[in-house]
């Protein structure tokens, strides 16, 4: 299989094209398979086993069996066990990244980016599985003690998206490891190979067989299988990352058994630029890539537009494996539609296009979008309350401090906020007024494994990384009295 | 109305017969009220405001309202006004236990036990307002601080039982006037006066109006009462405690609207008493009252099971009111009916009646039940998967340590488990063997403000009490990454 | 004795003149006593009793009696018991005040603000009591668990000195007395009255007899009785604040015995205004009482200077009594010679006297001194490196950034240190470059119960107030394995 | 130099006769040298550099220009490098016990088991670099946030002896260097080329030069060299492990510079054996080697004393080189005059030989001391009272658990404690009532880098392992508040 690739792997092993289930590479029990498509291209090359609710039993059973025992090694080896994965990891990089650009069409510079950033949790979490800690008190009742231990809640199931396929993995995965967890992972269509890569590692890395598992699938059967996942009964807990409506549903079909659950939802996440900002250092790092909606204080509106347009026209299309490419295609057609008719909208609203055309690149192959600038954005365009996974930047011009807390915080989502200024007194006051899970101050990135990450209000709930938080999170407390 | 009540108080102006919303004693909308019965006599004794979904809105609109200054207050202001409204329950104690009997029929005794119990919550989270704490941490990206803040999530709704109807209140409410959230409570049918009175005094404590209210309802308006204010927008917290019946129903609405919930569910929870236990402690304070799956190894059952029975021929049953009484009726006819038939059932498998006729007590017209001991218990058995709310206590032989563990195991709830013994070996196995949220070791009674509160598996999830725990679960954390 | 008191208390009550020693009123085994003077007069007004060296082993020893039972009291009654003195304190704020005025010369309003201050400790540490906690965790070695718990050291001693009687008692005795340690207070000879207040209330709050001691004696007598307190073998820990020379004796005098020290010592904090500042901000509350370093950035110096001494002016000298006061005598004769020579010297070093003639005032009976201001200092000058007990300021101009930080950072002391800027980046760089235990930014006042307060450098060791750490600090932790 | 080792290494190059300072492997400057002897044999193999305070000043000089920049490495290159340094002592782990064996004269199983005890610690501090937090809290004064944070304290001085040269210098270096601080190491003259082979491997580890270094000198010069770093103005922190009566010399000296000090003294720790005890378990690990004082309950007496002695007698006494060997040669000839001492001293005070003669061995070379069980022992013996390094333990019998905590409590000393009983009640009491830093309880080990390592009373103060503690015990908290 791997020989038809239409890349070079150092290793060849690391591509896999089956399923890892109790430390076996297996088929779909109906041997069915789905496609994966470059989107630099369009085209197809290579498939995955097409799984359904058929073969999720023998799975969560044998991750099961495998958590009787997991449970009870010493959480130094789990620690050893993980910094070993991280090693490997480490050293298989550049191949995995390659396959992530091949999956999601990013520019291979920021696959290796979303390594590095994705190898932060492994690393972190392999320091997290030793420390954690129970408590003793002394309670006002005389003569007891009190003892609070913390024990792994079972089997854990991750299911993901296709926008940071292994950075999410190592997220839920080093947090459930860490703590002692076994976990089946359900990964998106678009990026089935490279979680299996993550896969085929964590088996050399030491792990048992069906402590760490992986059931690709194809975008039909996605809700099936998720939910026959969700519903099983040895089933502890649920992790997932994707839309806030999908969320819901993931919530509603886990309230039946109880199961705990964490939710990484949607964001559309504002960026607040303040007149005593530092313009270049608030332009840089969200050319119009991460960032959609942005928010601008009028004084310095014009300069600031400027900034940005010309920042973006620097950018180079391409394929992502291209080494001078920094603007890849959007990872799915579906991605194109709706970048095509925000833009649409978003002029028939008022808004002037300052950069693009608003519409993907014809005759490609591959799935391009120009990418668009759009000023005097305002709040009745879908842009200012969708989120877009394309090159689509709105520029809300706005007057006063109030008025742009106002704006960012009006939203049901809650993921993060971004905002630059230089003064003190502002940036206390919107450190607690902007009503987000996660607070950018003159950066445009506010993620990394040492701190918890997750979002508030329809962002969801729960959080996957930072000192203790996450490990907790896949953790049962027990507290326990004792009478002498 | 206070004029017409079957007892007498200390200040009659504790005993309300209103709602408190926004500050305000209202009715319901509707003006509908409904019945409240004395179980120790069958009479009913008073009426409450029978509210519905009608009366939701203008409540969780005051009660957001008062959130957004509430939330500003300072810490210490907010523990000023816990330890103040400890003080004032404090002081009418004796008051509140007496409405408290009259509502559930418990003992007097076990009233002014509970009111001591539910004062350690107001004044533990008094302490616990001012310590709540964010973090300050160095990333490993160069030039950057991560700050973590803590912030109060919101309006929170608690849904109560009657069976510990003031400190369920006062455990939920603390947390969240301590965190700086705004709370509704909706307390039992069968118990809305007690609450009331907490009501009343978080008033005179200087709570703002809307910052604490109660709707009261009817069995009746009780699931669309509660569903309403599931599902209200502005709602971010659900706090129930209940049967895992209906935890669910509650975590599938909350789901909608991706809302924080808290489940403390059903119990059924096991003794395990050892052979190389104290017998004098094993039996004291579960005389039949609160256990009703005993585990008593083989060498020691016909001794254990000889002074469980005398210890429970000791009960003086009567009406709550009186001082000698220490056994009062069930709260509910529903309850008598279950017993009954747990009984029953129990017999016709097998189980030796030791004590009683396993029937409620004829003509006296509360709810009475004659204390059912019930020896050669077995897993067929109702009893030995149901939770009970009458004197009903089975005892279940067994041979070794391992049996006991997998049947004390063998059920989807882990609420509590108890055990008895002298070994440390043993105490230490069973301390990570037994599947609950809350251990007992050689203590019928495992609960405190001070060790946080709740079960796993089917039990629920969340915590209720304890150092940090019960406050950050009313709490977003949110993360905050500075770049220089 | 109460009644010849110069002014009128509402409670005679409160005022003591002789020690508490295991909950009874003694004198020196010697019948000596010494005189207090009112700094606002120079007359003595009361007499207290001299003790020496032979009166330490009969209070040592009643408080290693206290210790064996008092820290077998729960917790939770320790913090009833803070709490309580906490609100009997409250209760005789005006009259402590008083007396604190009459030893201190501190106006009215200023010893009414310590009180409150101090406060926050007792109401602080009652919380704190309860929330000790030890940890469970399980090592890497098979088959153990560890467990730590904390427990009291024992016998704690306090030495204290005048300039802040009230809040030094309460900040060192607030943290032993909930972590369950007894303690003895030798106060400082000028303020023997102020901690004896607090004795009285101690009892009246139900602590038990010998849990908390005060020895007062005279100057000649503190070097003895000090040493044999912190050479007494029962002596577990000693905590100090005053200078550094005595501090480092203390050290010494302990390293004998290896008790544990805590010791807050010098100060002479830096205040730094940048060009971005608030100057009104900056101005306000450092007007010559609390600062004496005051770097200033040439491009505002000339503005702020103005402002200083016109704010200065504005300040009315008098008797501490008096409500118009706003600023009192210093509080020995002491500090007017070493005042006086400071401002001498300044002026011979290049200073220019901005205000105030440097001198004391003729002729009025008290410890007064003309507020001086010294413009032009520079790092010649005595008062760049000692501390002042007086009203002199000395303003030292500077250029750039690197300069101020390396001029404030320049002293064997690090306490504290205060800067004034509205820049972000700034305020980060300053956070992490200055040297000192405590900052304030944007304020002149850094300190709260909340808080851990503590110098480094040669400013001391431990930490005497603060969530956990000021507990931690008398406390043992031990820890312990368990292997099954 | 390496050539004429009396054994063979694996990697000739880790042996190192000349000090590290400053990256550079230098001479005395007085070009003296001292002998370091085999304990096995009574020769000299190897000459180590004498230095003197005169060589002081230029390492303490280089520890802290390293420590300026060292201060700001990211904490996770930090935690990498000592991860580094733990593999590359994990790779030469036996070279290392094998000079280990020649220095100290442990049987080469036992120095292997110290470098797999000692790498816990290096292991340990690459997690805990990380993971040095400050917190964020809102302080009851309006308008403020407080904010603590935590930076290394500077230049750190380890002085330690020989009986574990190489954990006693991960434990110190490990947290030192985890926390920022830069360290100078004075190993005992028994031991230098143990710590030697440590220094070698951290720069191969990466750690820059200045960051680690290492002074060695003979017995004659031990005094003032280690005063002379203890008052370097620049040496901010010292850890010292050794016998009380130095350490009290240790402390002094510091008072003077008022730096923090680490106090890891002498132990003498008893053993306590009760009735329900499993003897095999109480007897395994403590056969004459680790513990002096045992207490043994009387009607066990006579069986455990049996099964100590046949215990004893199966050690094979030899070499430490040699495979066979599981009893060495004690360290020093002064342990041997100790030794007999100590022995003779308990037969004169009423014990009773139970095994060997109490002497050294005759005519052997090394210095070997026949293991001497000493039963009937009392308190007036020396060895109730005094350290031992050599086989020598005695048996002290006791009637109730009264009677032997309150024995085990009599001494200064308060390093570890040991117990072994089944009783979970009797556990609970002792584990309150033992008054020792460490516990074992059912074991006869109670040290792991994961728990806070320590003793209480005279065996010293500070911590040097443990999650958050030891990296404290190395770091300035500063508390920084913010006014806007």
């Amino acid at each position: 299989m791997a020989s038809e690739l239409p890349f070079k792997l150092n290793n060849k092993d690391i591509f896999r094209d089956n399923c890892l289930v109790n430390g076996e590479w297996v088929e779909a029990q109906s041997k069915k398979r789905f496609d994966v498509v470059d989107p630099g291209t369009g085209k197809i090359w290579a498939t995955a086993p097409d799984n359904g609710p058929e073969d999720v039993d023998k799975t969560v059973e044998a991750a099961q069996a495998a958590f009787e025992s997991y449970r009870k090694v010493n959480s130094r080896t789990r620690a050893q066990w993980l910094l070993k994965w991280d090693a490997l990891i480490r050293e298989h990089r550049d191949d995995i990244a390659k396959i992530v650009t091949y999956e999601t069409g990013k520019p291979i510079a920021e696959s290796q980016g979303e390594l590095d950033y994705a190898l932060g949790f492994t690393w972190w979490f392999a320091g997290e599985a030793e420390r954690i800690q129970g408590t003793i008190s002394t309670p006002a009742a005389p003569g007891r003690r009190v003892f609070t231990i913390k024990q792994p809640i079972g089997v854990a199931v991750a299911l993901t998206p296709w926008n940071f396929p292994i950075a999410m993995i190592l997220r839920k995965a080093g947090a459930a490891l860490a703590a002692g967890c076994t976990m089946i992972v359900k990964p998106s269509p678009e990026t089935p190979f490279s979680v299996l890569t993550l896969a085929y590692l964590a088996l050399q890395a030491g792990f048992p067989p069906g402590v760490f598992n992986v059931l690709t699938t194809s975008l039909d059967n996605t809700p099936s299988l998720s939910e026959a996942l969700c519903r099983h009964e040895l089933v502890k807990k649920v992790t997932f990352t994707g839309s806030t409506r999908v969320g819901k549903l993931v919530a509603k079909i886990c309230s039946d058994g109880l199961k705990k659950v964490t939710l990484e939802l949607g964001g559309n996440c504002p960026f607040l630029i303040f007149e005593d900002a530092d313009l270049e250092q608030a332009a840089n790092g969200q050319a119009c890539i991460t960032a959609n909606r942005v928010y601008v204080q009028k004084s310095i509106y014009e300069d600031f537009s400027k900034l940005i347009v010309q920042k973006t026209k620097g950018l180079v299309m391409g394929h992502g494996s291209e080494q001078k490419t920094t603007l890849g295609p959007v990872t799915t057609s579906r991605g194109l539609d709706k970048a095509e008719s925000q833009v649409k909208d978003a002029v028939s609203n008022g808004g002037k296009l300052l950069l693009g055309n608003g519409q993907r690149t014809k005759d490609v192959g591959g799935y391009f979008f120009e990418p668009a600038i759009i000023g005097d954005a305002n709040r009745d365009m879908l842009i200012a309350n969708e989120e877009t996974f394309a090159p689509v930047l709105a520029l809300f011009p706005f007057d006063t401090e109030e008025e742009a807390v106002q704006r960012a915080n009006d939203t049901s989502m809650g993921l993060a906020s971004y905002y630059f200024t230089k003064n003190v007194d502002r940036t206390w006051r919107l450190f607690e007024n902007l009503e987000a899970g996660m607070l950018g101050i003159n950066t445009g990135n506010s993620s990394a494994a040492e701190s918890p990450f997750g979002g508030i209000k329809e962002s969801g709930y729960g959080k996957e990384s930072g000192k203790d938080v996450a490990v907790n999170d896949a953790i049962n407390s027990n507290s326990n009295f004792v009478f002498t």
